[in-house]
């Protein structure tokens, strides 16, 4: 289920950079540049677009590298430009694809340290769906939320993506 | 697996409440009526405050009763006030809360059908990570963000909640 949860974050990485295509159409049709969208937050003291995708990328990358007891690529948060950002995505989704499900046998067991409390632990289950996921998706939908508040035109279907759907 | 997940729902249900209750301080400090609040929304096109709400609801209830086979409980979507949202949370708590990890055993190779597309349907594991929870967590990130939007002093801590840590 490990494996499963971390495919899934990859996935929605796929689905954010698609909901940036549309933003980066939405500023060429207004004639405006998408660093004004980069730039964008839904409050003052709120992380700005740029900043979210960043936060997602991270959730994704941390996420899968500590349950599998691994230590994560680095990314310095330098990107300033929607190629640079979605460069970012790119780069977390294969790394995302480099793990196996096997990476992942025993991880729910693991103790996963905090890194901003030294000292504090939690347990991997834990980790995977009180940290690690909702971190994800609150950054992933402030981004989606900063497109569309900005007239973006993406949907629910955008960020949900394809569904392995069958006949029944 | 499928048993945590749900409970991390409830959870974050709990901490949508009092993120609720952080809005309804704010109006009283602003002296203006928190049905301003429950109407509000990031774009003109999307659901508001109050919608989302019970979108988030539904797809904690849908979650959990689908992957037990079990005929959630109706929500008709009439709450038009703050105290009316609350209860409609502290009920989706309270049916989530009466299940345990047995109801979900076979959960993950279960057939789910899609409501909104009939003669189609989803794999159990499918069902959970790639639409019960993703939707979750984009009606109740999109609750906060209308939140923040709005000024009502609401951060990551209350939209992550506690976390079960111990000493390492």
């Amino acid at each position: 289920m490990i494996y499963e949860t971390i495919r899934q974050l990859a996935k929605e990485l796929g689905n954010l950079d698609r909901c940036l295509d549309k933003g980066a159409a939405h500023a060429e049709a207004l004639k405006f540049d998408t660093t004004v969208l980069l730039n964008s937050r839904l409050a003052p003291d709120q992380y700005p677009l740029v900043r979210q995708v960043q936060a997602a990328c991270d959730a994704a990358k941390f996420g899968a590298a500590r349950l599998a007891g691994r230590q994560p690529p680095v990314h310095p948060d330098t990107e300033t430009t929607l190629p640079e950002l979605k460069a970012r995505i790119a780069a977390v989704q294969d790394y995302l694809g480099s793990f196996s499900a096997a990476d992942f046998a025993g991880g729910a067991e693991r103790t996963v340290g905090i890194n901003w409390m030294p000292g504090k632990g939690i347990l991997g289950v834990a980790y995977l769906n009180e940290l690690a996921v909702p971190n994800f998706y609150f950054h992933l939908t402030t981004a989606y939320s900063i497109l569309r508040h900005n007239g973006v035109p993406v949907g629910k279907v955008d960020f949900i993506g394809n569904l392995p759907l069958f006949d029944i």
